[in-house]
């Protein structure tokens, strides 16, 4: 589904279902229209703000009815959050160069660069409407979840077991640890999130905080 | 002013003035006024959101005048900082009994109540409406700044001379690694911030990291 698609759950479905009835040219049609959907979502929330946007103006400039929209996605808050995804795209991934320490600056630095470009006006915006509804809440949470904290762990859990981070910390706590700040200065801080930021971070990390003994 | 007045620089030159011409009975009046147009404009926001807040609402729920709330803040947005500054109250303080690491939990614990109470509806609004308003943002990066990062600092700093931290370490990253995952947790997390994540938070931040050697 190249990361086009609707939220995930849905596409397992849906691809099953198209795989076994849909002829490969109402398939790539398909794919345009979405691909057309989430760019006139993107587009349209940078300009308005993610709250103004509407499904009708989202279809009018996508080219498409109203009625395709609501075929792959139940909500303007279920478009967005696709748009984020296909946003983020391999930004999300957590590389595996055997240092762990290195790839989580890597990583960390390609997530303070995002916050930093066009794609932060969106974000800051989503995750503002997310204060005021439940359900963009709760799809942005899973979103975190599935996308960013776990494969984060997953790489720490990794490292841990290589002997290259230490096995009796909580994996969950040392995630938010490291990203938060991130978020914050996407969020409330003062300045931005950078590279700078991401180097003093993850030095106070690796270390700690208590005196060497 | 107890905390009540406007926005700190305003606070000292307002006090100045009002201290060689108002009398006593008339100062009372004010304080008066100004903790009702505060608790009115907390109440609104709670009820309607900040967006949907007006200065005219304020006004008549708290029975004083439009220009009685104009005299003491420039916007909407700066009586709302005021009301943040209010209802974090002693919060923000930095306890200092001599132990760096109860103190860091004691007050962390403080914070993640706060972001669970009736309060944590407010500040999640105020910080989406920060979102897409650059002055509201900046007031409320200013005064994070101000109340509650740089306290932290100070205290940190204190402990580091101490002994009790390390003396290499960015105190400012320090800060950032203990408080993002708070409010990471109040604006995108799945979780609400508690007093488990504090534990575990300080838990990886003391001791960091990479395995001891």
């Amino acid at each position: 589904m190249l990361g086009v698609g609707p939220r995930v759950k849905t596409i397992r479905l849906a691809s099953c279902y198209r795989a076994s009835v849909t002829p490969p040219n109402a398939e790539r049609r398909n794919q345009h229209s979405r691909r057309a959907i989430l760019r006139a979502a993107y587009e349209l929330a940078l300009e308005l703000g993610p709250a103004k946007v509407t499904v009708e103006a989202i279809a009018s400039r996508a080219g498409v009815g109203k009625q395709t929209i609501y075929r792959w996605w139940p909500s303007k808050g279920a478009v967005f959050l696709d748009v984020l995804e296909e946003q983020v795209g391999t930004v999300s991934e957590m590389p595996d160069t055997g240092d762990v320490v290195a790839d989580l600056k890597t990583q960390m630095t390609a997530v303070a660069e995002l916050f930093n470009a066009d794609f932060a006006r969106f974000y800051k915006a989503l995750i503002a409407e997310a204060q005021g509804d439940a359900a963009v809440a709760q799809g942005l949470a899973e979103q975190l979840a599935e996308r960013a904290e776990g494969p984060r762990r997953d790489r720490l859990s990794k490292a841990q077991q290589q002997g290259q981070i230490r096995a009796d910390i909580d994996l969950a706590a040392a995630v938010e640890m490291l990203y938060a700040p991130l978020y914050y200065r996407l969020l409330v801080g003062a300045a931005a999130p950078d590279s700078a930021q991401v180097s003093a971070v993850l030095d106070v990390a690796l270390h700690g905080l208590a005196p060497s003994r």
